[in-house]
């Protein structure tokens, strides 16, 4: 990139900016992984000099990451953060905003790159949007320009839709970063490379060898202080229609020729189009939701919710590579653990050669991808028992984990990887308007049926659980159950 | 089994005796892995009662295991051990003896069974099987009647079907039990449920996806004081014609339908039958001979000795399952590490969907198998590289040992695992007549090739390395190299 460049933060007081978007861009420049004439301008309407905003972020930074042996690291990089007080949603402070920015750069026609990153509520979207416009933000003349958006990305397939016209109005798709933090997490990056560049796999991935896939995301807190805000959204909106079927993209897209954004984003919207469509009763059938226990009593909750905090959900991918196939997914909120990961579970052996007792089988292997909180994959064979006659068997596993391969300071957080491709201009880890309308095209359908009570029971499931047990029966109607290791 | 079991060791002061046998017997009774009836009759030419042998086994060992602790449990089991002083070509001495086995069983007609463990020099064979045979040992009547046969089984095809001859006129060959210790090794056993107890391997497991295979026996010490006997056999008779060709039997055979002994051992030997043959000129063009620099000094060996001691053999397999996909194999005395291993090497990925520089190319998947030191697997594959773009990756493995999954002690060593099958009539791990007359077929024009320096020349290589550079020039004509991790 010619020119210097500056990342402006809208929203730049906000949770996101403390806790995740300065640490990384610190941690980024710390590193050497960006250029270190980046400028940083946070844009907001508190009242702060730019020294006391830097002060102001060290105490956040401090108080969420273990930076403390950074101090004068910080104290160089705190001097590329400048702060601009002002109202999005204000012309005249778009002005001011465009000529702060135009002195920093060294004059109105000084080469230079700008991202804006819109770290701020959904409704100030709009004008904010309107006003990048008004103020000609997205010409290119002296330098690149883009975006880097924060879901919430509609709140169903309409309402995305016109977002994305009133984004398309002002910036060229080619400008426009969505973000998804999960596609920021090492794994989900090294599952492209696992599929892609091992020879082994890719032959394997098929419903000639795979019997089913699971994709778990659990959290195991509660939503706390953000009921009001939760309960708008409910679980599908929160983690399905996002991270679940990211991830269920990535397992079942078919290969690119090329690694390059469109390439790559091409074939993950294919691989949403070719998601077997249900909605009424059918949707019901193949899909269980559940709210914990207590849910009602969080604060912002409204008595007479019927949001859901947990979904499980049987999806089809209706394709020459996974006919039949099933991807159970579930994710939830106050389950029994904090875990994301991926199963693939494989045919079990078509014969034994082993003497087995009567109705017993060889167990199918599983290959378990771990986002989090371990980094790494698992890869579930049968193994002869020691000490014992040949047909004696074990499942273990072959293991690799990312911290014992290459130490625990070497991964990347999310926002660090985002944040250096939006600065590099490599959009394949964000978001495409298509792929997120074809998701919504994906849940109305399910946010539709789920409101219903007639259609779709709300089960309740005790806090510290891996859901309601609708769940497991959704799997043992099928004669298969959730796999996982530990 | 019914009756008591009777193991007979012939040669029963021998060194094979004291290291492994009773050893190994002591270490099964312990565990309770054989019935703890079982007695131990020692026939050898020296002149011990039952109580001095037993103190004179005690002591070796001792000296080569660490069993101290089990001194009382040692003091039990040696009363099971029974010494009978006789010459084993003698007929009278073999009447003595089977009579002390009946006085050992309890009368003449006392249900019992035997087990013959022949630990004996080669040129013994003949009248221990004469008088056996004069004594109508192999006799069925009273209980199952057994002989285990250690190596040279011949050092030919003619010497080999004259040795199987004449077990035959004395034995059914379902009384027989030819050893190779390394058939006893748990991960070559292991490699037959890795195999064929997982549905993920077997169908990358050919041609298709396989691109070379290595296997390595490699020891780190010389001849030491063997060199009169290590002479005459080389490293042809010493370790392929056994060890390296029952590993790459069990690595190419096709799945039996049943793991029962014949089953399995008709696949081995359909295996050996499909190895391409050559002679002469085409075979020293496949194969590289070495001997390590000093060998002529060794005690026992002749100035003018061609003896090698290192082989380095490309082999291919002509069926369906492997044709043209190379089986390189090598061996050798005095080389850097004591290491076996099989490495199965994939193609690499028909495409890289990543950007690479010019040149480049995505390595391939090495699946290792470690026999010793280490007994494990080792999956190479690629990984994403932390902190880096998308296309930049690393091998690394996913990694299963032996010893982290199950404990250090509970892996039984090689002749625990023999012994214990041939008293309970397993021969699955044994090999069978007709396995080692095709082996032979397969070697000897080879040591025929070899006996002529001016078709295959004898090249030197240091002590302590990985054998002569010619062993690395086989590979580098075909555009590969010899694989290892570390």
């Amino acid at each position: 990139m010619s020119g210097s460049t500056t990342i402006i933060i809208l929203g730049g007081t906000g949770d996101l900016a403390q806790r995740k978007l300065v640490p990384a861009l610190f941690e980024l420049v710390y590193r050497g992984s960006i250029p270190d004439d980046l400028r940083i301008v946070c844009f907001a309407r508190s009242d702060y000099t730019s020294d006391a905003y830097r002060d102001f972020m060290w105490n956040k930074v401090r108080e969420f990451h273990d930076l403390a042996a950074h101090g004068d690291a910080w104290r160089t990089f705190a001097q590329r953060i400048h702060y601009v007080r002002g109202d999005l949603s204000k012309p005249e402070d778009w002005g001011a905003l465009k000529q702060s920015l135009q002195g920093l750069d060294g004059g109105i026609d000084a080469p230079a790159n700008w991202l804006f990153y819109l770290s701020i509520a959904p409704w100030l979207f709009e004008p904010a949007l309107r006003n990048m416009s008004a103020h000609g933000i997205a010409d290119e003349t002296n330098g690149w320009r883009r975006v880097v958006i924060e879901k919430p990305f509609g709140h169903d397939l309409a309402s995305a839709v016109a977002l994305d016209n009133l984004v398309g109005q002002v910036f060229d798709e080619s400008q426009v970063y969505r973000i998804d933090h999960y596609l920021g997490k090492h794994m989900v990056q090294n599952l492209l490379v696992f599929r892609f560049a091992n020879a082994i796999f890719e032959p394997l991935w098929n419903r000639n060898y795979i019997d089913n896939i699971q994709i778990t995301v659990a959290e195991s807190i509660t939503v706390g202080d953000r009921g009001s805000y939760y309960d708008e959204s409910g679980v599908v909106r929160d983690m399905v229609q996002n991270h679940l079927l990211q991830l269920l993209t990535l397992v079942a897209m078919e290969p690119p020729n090329i690694a390059d954004s469109e390439a790559l984003r091409n074939k993950k919207v294919e691989a949403l189009q070719a998601i077997r469509r249900h909605s009424g009763v059918e949707m019901a059938r193949n899909t269980v939701r559940g709210r914990y226990e207590g849910y009602l009593m969080e604060q912002g909750v409204p008595p007479d919710s019927i949001t859901p905090t947990f979904a499980a959900l049987r999806f089809f991918v209706d394709n020459w590579r996974w006919r039949d196939v099933p991807f159970y997914l579930r994710t939830g909120k106050a389950m029994a653990e904090k875990v994301s990961e991926i199963v693939i579970e494989f045919q079990a052996p078509p014969h034994s050669m082993f003497a087995l007792d009567a109705g017993e089988t060889i167990p199918s292997n599983l290959l378990r991808l771990s986002l989090q909180p371990d980094e790494g994959i698992h890869l579930g064979f049968q193994t002869k028992s020691p000490n014992t006659d040949l047909a004696s068997m074990e499942p273990t596993n072959l293991e690799f984990h990312y911290k014992s391969a290459f130490g625990d300071l070497s991964i990347p957080e999310d926002y660090e990887r985002l944040l250096q491709d939006a600065l590099l201009g490599d959009a394949s880890l964000f978001i495409r308007n298509d792929h997120i309308e074809e998701a919504w095209r994906i849940v109305d359908p399910l946010i539709e049926a789920w409101s219903d009570l007639e259609v779709s029971p709300l089960h309740i499931y005790p806090k510290g659980t891996w859901g309601p047990d609708a769940a497991d029966a959704l799997l043992a109607q099928d004669g298969r159950r959730w796999r996982r290791y530990h």
